[in-house]
């Protein structure tokens, strides 16, 4: 009973979510209310209040649940492959897959994502859960993989991929290309490069780079 | 007589911006109206509208000025130093040092520049005249040095320098520390291990990844 009870919730939950993104995308943010999306929805005012307090923890939900999906779409080639840059190939071309659906409304609502202040913005305490999941994917490319680098590098080498990730979403919401294929080429190019390295921060040269490197995030880290 | 002219008219305009920005500050942008603006700033609505169209012409002028004011501030620099790692940190600081006084104010407009429909984000046509000054700065970083790299390299550095230092505009905003003391550590510590990557392009090993970023970003630029 309660599962299914937990189902219905979520379905609705999700109902709710879907409307709310279609009614943005079509009216625009402001002019879209709450009671509209429950109206569309086929709910009560009450009831979309119970899930969402606000129009912006809709926006929250559609980023968490990106992310979600971003985690289910990597788990394939995440237990396939050992080598770090197919793991690393996999799991950008499966965030790019996951965001090219809402290519037009991503464009739309990064705005509220670029704000410091706003809790949509990646940076934010409010984000922290997605931001902990999207870093956790890249801890498992790194020590999923048979990576032979410095320890320290490696402790912080995850928060620096998810960097890279976000550097390539930016590029995302700013390509207007069929399919967004640039940023599909982008990953891929640059994949093997930064494969390249961070195999080269063990050579003799690059590891005083490397370690300078390590210090300077621990240092400018929030 | 033409000069006194264009020196009020500039006064005028000048006037307007900072009008502008202090309301938008106090009241919130979607609250303040160009007939406020007009009005605060002592000058008739026509007027106001004879020198900017609508409210994100102006915020587009509060970027070329802050562009404007960050060429200015760097001549010093680049006049007396030959060396390329003080030349680049001295062109990133005065870009701070232009910046610092409108944090609170960069924070809640940073997100117009984020949408990338708007013209007010640093990719568009709009926005073409401040970043080909901005490019040209980093172009003098590099061509007014004493740096020996590459030739294919040197073309695309100064690009890759601007979208380092739109790295640290990006930190900057969502930085709190006091006096945003800790964007200025990020790029005291960052620069020199900039230079060392620069100089390290050259040797063997890493030439090969240089040639390759090269082609990556000629392959990639819309």
């Amino acid at each position: 009973m309660t599962e299914t009870k937990g189902a219905k919730s979520e379905q609705t939950r999700a109902l709710i979510v879907e409307t709310a993104l279609r009614l943005f995308r079509e009216r625009g943010y402001d002019a879209t209310t709450m009671r509209a999306i429950a109206k569309e929805a086929g709910v009560s005012v009450g009831n979309a209040y119970y899930y969402f307090g606000s129009k912006e923890e809709l926006i929250q939900a559609y980023f968490d649940d990106l992310q979600e999906e971003h985690v289910k779409a990597c788990q394939a080639v995440l237990d396939a492959e050992r080598a770090f840059a197919p793991r690393l190939l996999g799991v950008l071309k499966a965030r790019v897959d996951t965001m090219v659906p809402y290519h037009e409304f991503a464009g739309k609502f990064f705005k509220f994502a670029a704000e410091p202040t706003s809790p949509l913005n990646p940076f934010s305490a409010e984000s922290g859960p997605s931001r902990a999941s999207a870093l956790a994917i890249y801890r498992e490319v790194v020590d999923g993989s048979n990576l032979k680098i410095d320890s320290e590098f490696r402790q912080e080498l995850p928060e620096l991929l998810w960097l890279y990730s976000m550097g390539i979403v930016l590029y995302w919401v700013h390509d207007s290309s069929p399919g967004c294929r640039k940023t599909y080429l982008l990953v891929e190019r640059t994949v093997p490069l930064v494969d390249r390295m961070v195999s080269m921060s063990r050579l003799p040269g690059f590891k005083s780079v490397t370690r300078e490197l390590v210090s300077i995030i621990r240092e400018v880290r929030d």
